[in-house]
């Protein structure tokens, strides 16, 4: 097992009717700028919900968060919040407006060039605004952790960042506000919530059996709610729970502490989101099948393991049974509804070079737990996918 | 799945080398009262190490904390705290000393006579001394919960607090610094860390398909190397850091969150030690194949799961599969050591009264996640046990 710090703050309020706990969680003098996507916050009346737990705290709400949300729009709330004096930020949605938050949050307090936090991966923030969440959409865990991925679209580039400045104060986690999504959502939240797992687990053999059956014990999970979450007939509260609480611990740094990370899938998918706006899930489940197929010797033990306890895979030669957790790692993405081709997204060939030069530009040039998928290796990755 | 929170703010830092953390861990104008157990912290070279990275820091030793640690020890200790003016505090040692540690920090600011905070369970803790804690024997899981028991031996009495106030602000776990424990703290440690993952796990279904994994994920693990703990020529590394993160994850509020959880077994146990000095462990060993028989009705279905994914039962009549269950549970303790009859330690039914009593006494008339667990009941545990 290698070294690790685990130091996670966040206060998890998980369970129906927990928004009016608000009223409790938010600090009695805040002034409060809301943070939201779309329309659908107002339109299912979480917001509604929210602002009544809110009571006589000053309030105001910045909507327009798109879907990896962008630069401009962040900087628009900071000058909001700059204006306006606003000292606590609260996001409703999913990751795209909890990134969002956090991105708002350092930069409203920084001085300089906001862009330069993105540069620097957040090691130049220095503090932020205490900041809540109000979870709508379980995926990227982004409501229990310090992490964060903001895009800009004049020049292509997703760029992640992090600090330990970025936890939020707390975390509404009811499941029942998951019940107006739509079914490609859920979808996609049980795809990122799996690579997450996957990125902190199929690596190479630590020594680390907790973590690796804490990694498994999530798999086990989306595997066995994710095609009923697909086909039930009404939104099951149960299985939305252990959707809800899969997605959150599948990245708060518990599966990750003492073991090796790889990543690699995350960072090229980073870059088909920026360059063609496919959606982040979707773009994992088209490279994770074709990155474990280019690396599967390095990944030979621990892809043996997870065949075995996640899809009990016994029979057949080391090989086979290699070759068939790859491939029911690629079925389950495309039975909860999610292409893992390239193609399927009307990409060929053509695309690839684009990508690699941006991997390039991005210094995304020896990703992995080896630090050895070199651009050649993503390249091949990619023509893997087609 | 049940509501909850989930809030834990505990910094862990884990792993070879780490005591020289302390540095930058301790605020640096603190004065830093050391608490530790008997002489071992001293001959060990722990506490040496633990001095030089406080460097200019005053600070003073307060030695002498006994296991199951003692109302009168610790009152001596908030003695010391308040004339010497210390402000903060650093436990060195396993569960005994942090607990102890808990209990000083919250009594220290305590108005009033401070066997209140055990008479109430902790409610009436409105403030704390800061303290970290530096753990030497891996078993409670006291180092990253808010939780201690606290023991008054002129009237026999065992009796838990907690306070959201308790949380230590960190925990260094090296585990190399297990090397020197005899091998029975081994065993108690791992006992009691299978015994708290039972008592958050083993009651009835409550569709929480995560929390159930990762329990079952701690059970497997302390399965696979507890016996390799004892029979190792010389301590493993890795086996020892298992150990350590694994009795840290059952009792940090993480397999407990939203599920419906037992205690019985402690509450039982804890009369047993407080009555006839037996270590916590070997008492956790003695209730839980008792308990577990005489509730096998209420836990039929988590026996069945239990007995399937802890221990590969998966044939014969399911009456027979929970029999089977139980048994290994009983044999595992036994081959980590620990005896589970109250025969072994000298008692027979004649002790069984005083115990029946003293639960009464101290209100533990409706123990078990079903709050049926009766003085009658307790008491065919304890004959079950004989």
């Amino acid at each position: 097992m290698q070294n690790f710090d685990f130091h996670n703050p966040t206060h998890i309020v998980f369970g129906k009717d927990r928004i009016a706990d608000l009223a409790n969680l938010v600090p009695a003098a805040a002034k409060v700028l809301i943070l939201v996507g779309g329309a659908s916050a107002e339109k299912t009346g979480t917001l509604a919900e929210v602002r009544q737990a809110l009571g006589a705290r000053q309030h105001s709400t910045f909507s327009g968060i798109e879907p990896n949300p962008g630069f401009d729009t962040a900087m628009k709330a900071v000058q909001l919040v700059r204006e306006g004096g606003f000292d606590f930020l609260l996001a409703v949605g999913g990751g795209s407006v909890i990134d969002a938050a956090k991105f708002i949050a350092a930069a409203a307090l920084f001085e300089g060039d906001a862009w330069d936090i993105l540069l620097q991966g957040g090691r130049n923030i220095s503090q932020a605004l205490p900041f809540g969440t109000v979870l709508t959409l379980p995926a990227t865990g982004s409501e229990m952790n310090n992490g964060s991925v903001i895009t800009r679209r004049d020049i292509g580039a997703k760029l992640p960042f992090r600090s330990r400045h970025l936890y939020p104060l707390f975390s509404v986690l009811d499941p029942t506000k998951t019940y107006t999504l739509p079914l490609p959502q859920i979808s996609n939240g049980v795809v990122d919530a799996f690579v997450h797992t996957v990125e902190q687990y199929l690596t190479y053999p630590a020594n680390a059996p907790v973590q690796d059956r804490f990694a498994e014990s999530l798999l086990q999970t989306l595997v066995e709610i994710g095609p009923r979450l697909l086909t039930a007939t009404a939104p099951d509260y149960d299985d939305r729970a252990s959707l809800m609480w899969t997605a959150t611990l599948a990245l708060n740094g518990l599966i990750g502490a003492g073991v090796p990370q790889d990543w690699a899938t995350h960072m090229i998918g980073h870059e088909l989101t920026a360059l063609h706006n496919i959606d982040h899930a979707r773009t994992l489940a088209i490279v994770l099948p074709a990155l474990l197929q280019e690396r599967r010797a390095q990944k030979h033990a621990k892809l043996l393991q997870y065949g075995e306890r996640v899809w009990g895979i016994r029979s057949g030669s080391e090989d086979e049974r290699v070759t068939a957790a790859i491939e029911h790692t690629r079925d389950f993405f495309e039975r909860m509804g999610i292409p893992t081709r390239l193609s399927a997204y009307g990409l060929g060939a053509e695309a690839i070079d684009v990508v690699v030069h941006q991997l390039e530009d991005h210094g995304m040039t020896q990703l992995g737990e080896h630090s050895d998928i070199t651009p050649a290796i993503s390249r091949r990755i990619l023509e893997g996918a087609l």
